[in-house]
């Protein structure tokens, strides 16, 4: 790669005036990107197929480095390894400098520094992806420029993804619908004395087969509360929870929807309905400009006067590319940023998944999980379809 | 966790004498092992299932950990994330301490560094990862063991793995078996116009549909060398090459074949028997006891004799939880412990790739990839079907 600035002859995939300007109030020089997730985001949705899942090769392993300097689009470099030379020879890159010539992760990232040393321009401080960055990169990238202090870069690369594109919108209202379309299918193949292992792994199998990627799905039979894939059996009566994660090109539908083996009983039907009068009220307010905090204050007022207010959680979060990123609507604990966007207007394009969850201490676990979306006059939900008891094996 | 040694109900699923004696080697104290590979092998076959594809969550990863002290299987501790406490409902895990309370990387090390400290006995050196530990954990672990030299552990990890049981082996040929099958039913489905992407989905679609997770595709056509998916469609007379990776339980079936749209002239029979003669040629001295240089020595006489010497390569390679890992038996570049294997004998339950490419500057790209596995006084071909010139359409 050549230190000079090049020409950039493609349409750059993200919006650099923004990522500069987060860039400026982080106070960080050069971003050097190594997470699958960013990495596409930043080369317009480029994900290296040999490696979308595994990372080990060797004794180290895949590792992608792109290289931002703000303010200089023209500067940016991307590493890949070296299979990534078929991809280059397809022209998938519109960085001006591509490099594929690395096979480890310490090589990748010696190019990326060698890169970076023959900018000009500041490079004083070098933002990375801390939970991203191998131990081994890391220390590569503090040899190779002493003088830089290294921070991370996660908050402003998620603030970049926070409002989704048209196209972004498409990939994930499809996501949502195939995840939606599978469960329903599977509620209809499931039977009686079916382990929770095989009908996820049905639903896997009619994930993949509706063009998805699986990630995973939470299950729950009958009145236990556990919601990991077993041998567990189901047996008539049961109750199922479906809480499954599968990504179109990367981008995540993660929906939550109900079945049962038999008929529900007016109390199921009672307990169901008042889940989705929660997740009704808390998708109202949503629109452009609307707090991100009404969507709590609104889901709070049924939940407030129900008699299973103990035994009910609302979550509510930004999703996308990351399964749990901004808009961060509410306090999860100890971590950076949290509750950011309670406070702030939400604003179209942004990507959010309503949560409602009951651990009925009798009837077990009861729940749905929506993906709505932010317009400019309200919302738009993905995936909508099976939110009552579905009934199991109808199909 | 408590520090206290407990006493260990459950059996450990690999030999914890020869992992002792790898770490006196390579004098180190401590093991904390983040990889899902590693941590997979450690808890015999365990791999969280919500996290077996994505590691992002929120601003942060999810990081598992697993600490082990040399010579105190009973001091071990296994620390998940808060959802893994599913698991331990399920008694999934046979390390005396377990934690499920962790949500992101440096909490998930911290607890690590917690239960380290709280251990008897010797810390001085602790082996981590250094690929597979985020910059934050590593941070996090240097801040909580001051006094600790923390180096690489990667080797006598891999070490570790070289021999495959009776399971583990079942694994590997179930993973080899269907990948070669979803070849074969995805060369009857191809047809003309059909481009790679699409070749590549049906593919995808079939490992998938027998129970594998799929890994990727290298895929060509015609005569262009470039293996990577795209829109470039199967024209009648083209050659295709399949070289596909998919796991079964984490254990990667990779194999490589043929398919043509036509019949095969004089010519490519001849080279892909060409091919063909190299790999029988190659497995044909393994053995247990055979040196693992005597496969390169074995592919090199009718490699040497040919005219196509020039655009053939060979290449052996151990694999099984990654895709290249220990036997080695090459030099491949600057890369620590390089052809390591070569002059040390094979033993059973090793597994061994074996691969010849063939780039013909007129006929394009002809390679066979297959996996064979070390026995007591031989050898087993595991996805041995398909190995000619598979006829595309035909099914």
């Amino acid at each position: 790669m050549h230190g000079t600035s090049q020409t950039i002859t493609k349409p750059i995939p993200f919006d650099t005036a923004r990522l500069d300007q987060l860039l400026a109030e982080a106070d960080i020089d050069v971003l050097v990107v190594t997470s699958k997730h960013n990495i596409q985001y930043l080369l317009g949705g480029y994900r290296f197929f040999f490696f979308e899942y595994m990372d080990a090769i060797g004794v180290s392993r895949y590792l992608p480095v792109l290289v931002y300097q703000r303010g200089k689009p023209e500067n940016s470099g991307y590493i890949g390894c070296r299979m990534e030379g078929f991809e280059k020879e397809l022209d998938r890159f519109w960085t001006p400098h591509v490099a594929t010539s690395s096979n480890y992760s310490m090589q990748a990232m010696q190019q990326a520094v060698e890169h970076i040393k023959k900018l000009g321009g500041k490079t004083r401080r070098v933002g990375v992806e801390t939970s991203f960055l191998p131990a081994d990169a890391e220390a590569t990238l503090r040899r190779g420029l002493p003088e830089s202090e290294i921070v991370d870069a996660v908050f402003p690369l998620e603030r970049l993804r926070l409002r989704k594109t048209p196209d972004e919108l498409a990939k994930l209202r499809n996501a949502s619908d195939q995840v939606v379309g599978a469960m329903l299918t599977t509620f209809g193949k499931c039977k009686p004395g079916m382990t929770k292992n095989e009908i996820v792994e049905t639903l896997r199998r009619e994930e993949v087969n509706r063009g998805l990627n699986f990630d995973y799905c939470l299950i729950t039979a009958g009145t236990s509360q556990n919601r990991a894939p077993s041998d567990q059996r189901l047996q008539a009566g049961d109750t199922i929870s479906l809480d499954s994660g599968g990504n179109y090109h990367g981008y995540i539908g993660d929906l939550c929807r109900m079945g049962i083996l038999g008929e529900p009983d007016q109390e199921l039907k009672d307990l169901l309905g008042f889940i989705e009068e929660v997740q009704q009220a808390a998708r109202k307010p949503i629109a452009h400009g609307a707090r991100g905090g009404d969507i709590y204050a609104a889901a709070e007022a049924p939940l407030k006067a129900s008699p299973h207010r103990a035994h009910v959680e609302f979550l509510a979060h930004g999703m996308g590319l990351v399964s749990h990123e901004a808009p961060r609507l509410t306090s999860t604990g100890p971590v950076p940023y949290d509750a950011y966007d309670a406070p702030r207007p939400l604003e179209t394009g942004m990507v959010v998944s309503i949560e409602t969850t009951m651990k009925h201490p009798k009837r077990g676990f009861i729940k749905l999980e929506d993906t709505v979306a932010v317009t400019g006059n309200g919302y738009e939900a993905y995936g909508d379809a099976g939110r009552g008891w579905n009934r199991i094996g109808a199909r």
